[in-house]
C-alpha cells in the first residue's frame, strides 16, 4: 500500500509548475546545445575522473563535443549506480524520448543525433520548461553583470557575492567593483557607497536574493569601520599581498555590510555553509572542491541576532548539520531551510534531512529544492529525485502515520514545493 | 504484515505502567488548569515564534489565560506539520475527548471549554496519570528546595545542579546556598559541607538523581583543592567579575565534587550534554537555547574512569553524539544511555538513534524514554511517540529480521522502557 | 514483496566466493579449538563487562576454557540484544549445526561439547573456509614478521605500521626494526633503508596492503629530511622521553615515508582513522578503545594530492564521517571506501553507510566489506549480517527504486562484494 501511496502522491506532486530557487543557468544561452553539453556537467566529469579517467583527457581544448562525449562513454558504466548518471537517464527519456536503462558505447551516437536534432528546434527552451514544469528560475550572478538581455521576470536575478567577501584583495576584482558601480574606492566609505550602488541595481533589474558560499572556518563577526578603514587601507597598497588579519577582517566587514544591505531592500540573504575550495587542485573543472564537515550554525548566531528582518534561507553542505538548521530554524524566526545542496543531494541524505525538517520545522519556513543546474535539461530530473523522496516522507510519515488526508499532504507538499519559494522571496 | 506487527508490538507495550525518569512538572501544581497551560509550553510558543509571531504579543503580561490562546490559535496551521503539534491533538483525543485532525479558530473555543472543565475536576491529576499509565515521576528541583508538601513516593527528587557548577560567582546563588544548607561559605572546605548537606538533604527526601545540563566546550577536570581555594578565595571577593579562569575551575571542582558525593550516596549523575544558553536571546521564554554539534564524550572519559561506580545516564542534544554515545554505554560500565532530548525528540531522529542502541548497547543499560514534561498531560502524547518508534525497530528488527518471538520483543521494550528506570536509579 | 525480493537478492549474494580484505587471523591458528576461543573475542568480553562482570573475572589467569566460558554465560543474556551476539548464534548454526535461539545456563556445556569436538577435526579450518566460502584472507602483520610457515597464496600478508608511526620512540621497536632489517640505525638515511628493505620483505612475501589505524588528530605532513633528521637524533638519545614536538615530527616523517614505498611498490595504503587508544584503560583486553568522532579526511587532503598514484581503501570509525568518505572518493580518484569498521559495524549505521555509498561513489570504488575477524568462524555470521543490508540496499534503491533488473543489481553486489578485492589490491 505504502508504494502505491507514494506513487499517488509523487504523481499529484508532479503536476505543480514551481520556481526553481538556485541555479547557475546562463539567460543568455540556458539550454544545451548538444549532448556534449550535458556530459559536460561537473558530476560527470568529476566522477568519470575518480574512477579512472585522466583529467587531460576530458579537457582537452579543442576537442569537438562528440569527442568530448565519446571519451566519457567508456566511463559511465563504472558509475551507473550514482544517482547523478539517473538524472542523465532522465533527460534522455523525458526530453528526448529515448528510453535506455544504461548509456553505452552501443547507442550513445544515437543519443547524441536526436538530442542534437531537438536542441535544434527555435522552442527547445521553452519546451524544457514546460516539460519541467518549471515557471521561473533564480540565476547566480557576478556583481559585475549587466543584467541585461533577458526576460528578468523569468530568470530572476541573484547577487552572487563570493567574490567581493573572498577576493577583493585582487585587482582584478576591485577593478571590477569600481568599474561596475563607477565608485572609485579609496576608503571605507567608497566601498560601501560601490556596493549600495551594486544592491540598487540588482534590486532595479527585479534581484530576489543576495548569495554566497561559505567555508567552515567562516565566523561572522561586525568589524567596526574604524578597524575596516585601516584593513581596507592595507589592502588597497599591497593587494594579494596583505596579510591574513587584514584579508579576513575585510571579509567579515563587507559579509556584514551585503547583510546590511540585504536588511535596507528587504532581500533574503541565501547562506550556503561549509565548502572548502580547491582542496584537490589537480581534479576537473569544477570537480576540485570539498569539505570539513565540522561546522556550525552557532557560528553565524551573532548574525541571526542582528538582522532579525533579513531571512537567512541556508543551504549546507554536510547532512550531518542538517540537525543543526532544523534546530535553528524552529527557534530563529529569520532561519529558512534551504534545499539539498551538492554533497547532500542525493537520495539516502535527502530522505533523512527532509524528514527531519519536515517534522520540526515550521511549515513556511522549509523551501524544499533547487536544482542548483547549469543547463535547464536538468532541472526535471533533480526536482524529479526530490520529489520522490517527498512523496515518500508525506506518505509514511504523514498518511500512514499521522493519519492525514492525500490532500492536506499533498498540500504541505505544494508549499514545499512551490509556496514558500514565493513567499521567502517576495517573487 | 510489518505495519499490522508495529500495531500488535505497540498496543502491548502501551499497556505497561511506567516511572518517568525525568520531567520538570512542579509537584504542587503538576496538572494544567487551561488549555494555555498546555500551549504555554515553550514548543508551541517557540515554534509560533519561529513562525512569525512576535515575542512581545505571545508573552505579554496581564493576559488572561483564554486570550493567550486565541493569540496563538492563528498560527498553529503554520507548524501543524510538527511532532510537537501532534501532541497536543493527541491530549485532546485522550485526555479530553475530543477528536481533531487540526486545532483551528473553529474549534479551539470549544476545546478550551472542554479541558477548563475537565482540568477543574478534584481529581483530574490522578485521571491523567492513570491514563497516561505513568506510576511515579522524576522531578528537577533547585538545590535549595525544601522538598516538602508532596509525596516523594510519587514525585521522585532529583538533585538539579547547574545552578551550582555555573552560577556560583552570583551572590543569589551563593546565598542560597549557604541560607538552605546552613553552612557559611569562607573556605573550600565550607563549600565541601554545603554541598555534602544538599545531598544528604536530597537523599533523606528520596532524591534518586543528581542532574546537570552542559553546555560543548565542557571538559570536566579534576582540579585540585590547593586550585580551588585560590579560585574560591576570588569568587568570594569578586563575585560576578571573577576572571573566566577562576570561574571555569570553580565550574570543573565543583562538578567533580558533586561525582565525589554521588559516589559516596550510589546516586547516579544525568548528564545532558551539548547546549548552549540563551544563543538567541531575543526567543520566547525557554525558546533561546541551541547548540554547537562539534562536541565529544571523550570529553568525559577522565570523568568516566574516575568514578567507576556511578551510574552517568546520558542524554545529548544532537543525533550526532548518538553513536559515540552507544559506543562509551557498550565500553564503559557506567555510562547509560538515556532518553531523547530536545532537539532530538522528534521521531526520525528517535528511530534511528534507538535502533543503534538497541542493536549494540547491553539491554540493561538503554533508558527508553523520559517525557521531560512541565506539566502531566504531556507524559502521554511523548510517550506515545516513543513507543510507536520501539514497537517499529522491535518489528523490523527484531521479529522480523532476527526472528525473535512477540513475547521475546516486547520482554525488551519493557525493559527499556520501565525496568531500567528501576534498576538504574534504584526506585 | 520487497522482503521476498530482499532474500531472492540476499540467497545469490550468498553463494560468491569472496576474498575478506582485513582481518587479524593467525595463519598458523587461524581456527578455534574451543568455544572458549570464540567467546573471547572482545565483542563479548566488552560487552559482558560493560553489562558489569569484572574484568578480573572474566581475565583470570589460570582458568581453562571450559571454566571461561561458565563464566560469561550468566551475562551473554543480558547482551542478546546486540547484533554482535547474534554472529555467535550463527556460528553455532552454521558451523556446529545447534540451532538455537539464545545461549545460556541450558545448553551452554552441550554447545562447548559439540564444538569442540568439530574443532577437533583435521580438516576444521577448510571446512570453516568453505562453508563461509572464503577463498583468500588478508592478514594484519607486524613488521618484523618472517612471514613464515604457512601459504601466502591464501593467507595474504599485509604490513601494518602502526609501531613505526606512533611507537618507533621505544627501544623494543627500534631494536625489532634493527634486527629484522639487519639495518643499524643512526640517521635517517639508515631509517629509509631499515624501512624500505621491511617493504622488500613484504613485497617478496606477497604482501599485498600496508595499513595503520590512526588517531583523529592526525594531520599527516610531508617533513623535511632536515628536520626529521634533528628528531630523529633527539629520539635515538632520549627514547620515551623525546619532547612529543620530536615523537609528531617523526610520526608525520615515517608516515609519508611509507606512502612514498607504496607509490614505488604500487602497494594500496589502507587507513583506518579514528581510533583513541586507551580511553578506558581498566577495561577488558582491546576493549579499551573509543574515539573523538570530530575527525575530518580534510587532514588527509595533502596526502591524497601528494600521492596520486597510491590507491588508499579508508576504513573510518565513526559514521558521521561517512559522508565525507563518500564525497572524497567521489572527487579523488585515489581514495576508496573499504568496508565497515569496528564501531560502524552493526546494521543500523551499515545500512545507512552503504546507501550513501552506492548511491553516489562510482561502483570500482567500494570494497563491501571485510570481517576484521581473529578467527576464521568469524567471517560468516558477519558478512551474513553485511550481505543482509547489501540486498536490502539493492532492493529498494536499485530494483524498486530505480528499475534495475535482479540480474543487475547482484552485478554490482558482486562487484562490491568481491571484484574491487581483487582490482584495488591486485590480488
Amino acid at each position: 500500500m505504502s508504494r502505491n501511496l507514494e506513487q499517488a502522491l509523487f504523481e499529484q506532486l508532479d503536476e505543480l509548475v514551481l520556481v526553481d530557487p538556485h541555479t547557475h543557468v546562463d539567460p543568455l544561452k540556458p539550454a544545451s546545445q548538444t549532448l556534449a553539453d550535458l556530459l559536460g556537467y561537473h558530476y560527470y566529469t568529476e566522477l568519470a575522473h575518480s574512477a579512472g579517467l585522466p583529467r587531460e583527457f576530458i579537457e582537452q581544448p579543442s576537442v569537438d563535443p562528440r569527442e568530448r562525449v565519446r571519451r566519457l562513454i567508456g566511463t559511465l558504466q563504472s558509475i551507473d549506480n550514482t544517482a547523478q548518471l539517473s538524472w542523465l537517464l532522465d533527460i534522455a527519456k523525458f526530453h528526448f524520448d529515448v528510453e535506455i536503462d544504461r548509456l553505452d558505447e552501443s547507442n550513445w551516437e544515437t543519443l547524441f543525433d536526436v538530442a542534437g536534432q531537438k536542441m535544434a528546434q527555435a522552442d527547445w527552451e521553452s519546451q524544457v520548461l514546460k516539460r519541467s514544469k518549471i515557471e521561473r528560475i533564480f540565476l547566480t550572478n557576478d556583481f559585475d553583470d549587466p543584467l541585461e538581455g533577458f526576460d528578468t521576470y523569468r530568470y530572476i536575478p541573484c547577487l552572487r557575492t563570493d567574490d567581493l567577501v573572498f577576493h577583493l584583495c585582487k585587482s582584478s576584482v576591485l577593478d571590477r567593483l569600481q568599474s561596475s558601480s563607477r565608485v572609485s574606492i579609496s576608503c571605507l566609505t567608497d566601498l560601501k557607497n560601490a556596493i549600495a550602488q551594486r544592491f540598487e541595481h540588482f534590486i532595479r533589474s527585479n534581484a530576489k536574493a543576495c548569495a554566497i558560499s561559505l567555508p567552515p572556518w567562516f565566523t561572522p563577526l561586525n568589524i567596526s569601520d574604524g578597524d575596516a578603514e585601516k584593513s581596507l587601507s592595507t589592502l588597497l597598497t599591497l593587494g594579494e599581498d596583505t596579510p591574513w588579519e587584514d584579508k579576513d577582517r575585510m571579509s567579515y566587514w563587507v559579509f556584514w555590510e551585503l547583510a546590511n544591505n540585504c536588511q535596507r531592500h528587504s532581500l533574503p540573504f541565501d547562506l550556503m555553509i561549509g565548502v572548502n575550495r580547491r582542496v584537490y587542485p589537480n581534479g576537473v573543472y569544477q570537480g576540485q572542491d570539498l569539505y570539513d564537515s565540522r561546522v556550525s550554525l552557532i557560528q553565524y548566531a551573532e548574525l541571526f541576532n542582528a538582522f532579525p528582518s533579513v531571512p537567512f534561507p541556508i543551504s549546507v553542505l554536510a547532512s550531518v548539520t542538517n540537525q543543526e538548521l532544523v534546530s535553528y530554524s524552529w527557534i530563529f524566526p529569520n532561519v529558512v531551510c534551504n534545499g539539498h545542496w551538492w554533497y547532500s543531494n542525493t537520495p539516502s541524505f535527502i530522505a533523512r534531512d527532509l524528514a527531519a525538517r519536515l517534522e520540526a520545522v515550521p511549515r513556511g519556513k522549509i523551501i524544499g529544492y533547487y536544482s542548483d543546474m547549469y543547463k535547464l535539461e536538468f532541472a526535471l530530473p533533480k526536482f524529479r529525485m526530490f520529489k520522490r523522496n517527498l512523496a515518500s516522507v508525506l506518505a509514511t510519515h504523514f498518511v500512514l502515520g499521522l493519519g492525514w488526508s492525500e490532500h492536506r499532504a499533498i498540500k504541505l507538499g505544494k508549499q514545499v514545493l512551490r509556496d514558500n519559494v514565493e513567499t521567502v522571496f517576495c517573487c
